[in-house]
């Protein structure tokens, strides 16, 4: 039999606060759903809740669609679209999305969540205390939740990477008629990501997922830049 | 323990040619490797291999630049960019891609393949014959890997599907505190899709792949034209 791949939902993490350590929240919830973590794991967890661990809450007032705007104008470094109350801008980092990654759902009311400051950063602080605390050597996906420009329905991306290739490049592996292939540069976070939605779902309070089975050679130190496709490339800002 | 997604790729379905059915390789196949299929699993299959079973097969002489474009063009409804040797256009069913989805990659030297012309009908063809064949009732997802406008990389997405739902509406669903979510429809199949590419890879020759553990209620009529954003409601195009 092949590997397989494994995607384990992490139940039991709770409502999270500022300050919280995640890592430990998921260790523990994966030890007690009997599902502990092993090395060689992907750990795929949500904006969100790294969000709300690491403070990035901000007050926004139910309905008051003008401070909405502002707050989406303030995480925008480039507005791409705008149509009715919906802004498609580049953030910061370079994402480009709807909001800006400002997110109502799922946070208090009266409160929205911001993207983390460098989401590289969050996942690395989250791998590093489950090496500390947990004692495995696993890789660390942020996740979130974009649109998509031509298709319906968003799909869960990676915002940041730790310990795991953000784009594989098979441009020199020779294709299965053994000619070279010259270009196929593959977005394995983003698929990583969207394959733990599938057992999260948003309404489930599913904070985080167990990936178990990826190639060994995708783990290796990367960044979302990787994912972020330079202004002067793309034909469609 | 709580559902885990399990992502089983099929190995050794070997070279297809026109006329194959290719339930009865992936039923034979799977059963040769100890993982059968079971009712509820969605199988995953590559555009490239359901092309092939199908005859999408054009000769394209190597190299010839010129032919390749007229072809391109000739498979797209709308050319919505053109650089250089690249052309990202509509095709027929409405897909926004690279090349109208003309692929050369795996294909015999001098040939080229070719979207299917109805790709649900693909699926259900497929799925169809899995029932008949193997007795087994499972939906049937066929994916093709695009590109994304200001992400780099490429990731698998659904283009035909049967007995699975493409997208998923969560908008009635109340999220973990209790409130209505108001728009959230996720592509599941899309994502689906991406988690099947992580266990076949380019160059693996693994052409199909099973997913199992899904939510029991996504199992659904559906079309991919769930997954079609209208040009009019489309902010990039």
């Amino acid at each position: 039999m092949p590997t397989a791949l494994t995607v384990i939902p992490i139940a039991g993490i709770g409502e999270i606060r500022t300050g919280d350590e995640l890592a430990v929240l998921i260790a523990d919830a994966a030890r007690a759903q009997d599902t502990p973590l092993e090395d060689r794991d992907c750990v795929v967890v949500t904006q969100k809740v790294v969000s709300k661990a690491e403070g990035r809450i901000v007050p926004l007032p139910h309905d008051d669609l003008d401070a909405r705007r502002q707050l989406v104008e303030s995480e925008s470094v480039r507005i791409v679209r705008r149509r009715a109350d919906l802004i498609i801008s580049e953030t910061r980092h370079g994402f480009v999305c709807a909001n800006a990654g400002v997110d109502l759902s799922n946070v208090a009311d009266g409160w929205a969540a911001l993207l983390p400051v460098e989401p590289d950063r969050s996942a690395k602080h989250v791998r590093d205390a489950l090496r500390a605390r947990a004692g495995v050597e696993v890789a660390v996906i942020v996740s979130d939740t974009f649109g998509r420009a031509w298709r319906r329905g968003l799909t869960d991306v990676a915002i940041g990477v730790s310990g795991i290739a953000a784009v594989v490049d098979l441009r020199e592996t020779p294709d299965a008629l053994g000619r070279i292939l010259h270009v196929t540069e593959v977005a394995i976070a983003d698929e990583i990501a969207g394959a733990s939605e599938l057992v999260m779902g948003k309404a489930l309070g599913v904070p985080a997922a167990i990936v178990r089975g990826l190639d060994p050679s995708w783990f290796r130190e990367s960044s979302y830049r990787e994912l972020i496709r330079p202004p002067a490339e793309d034909l469609f800002r």
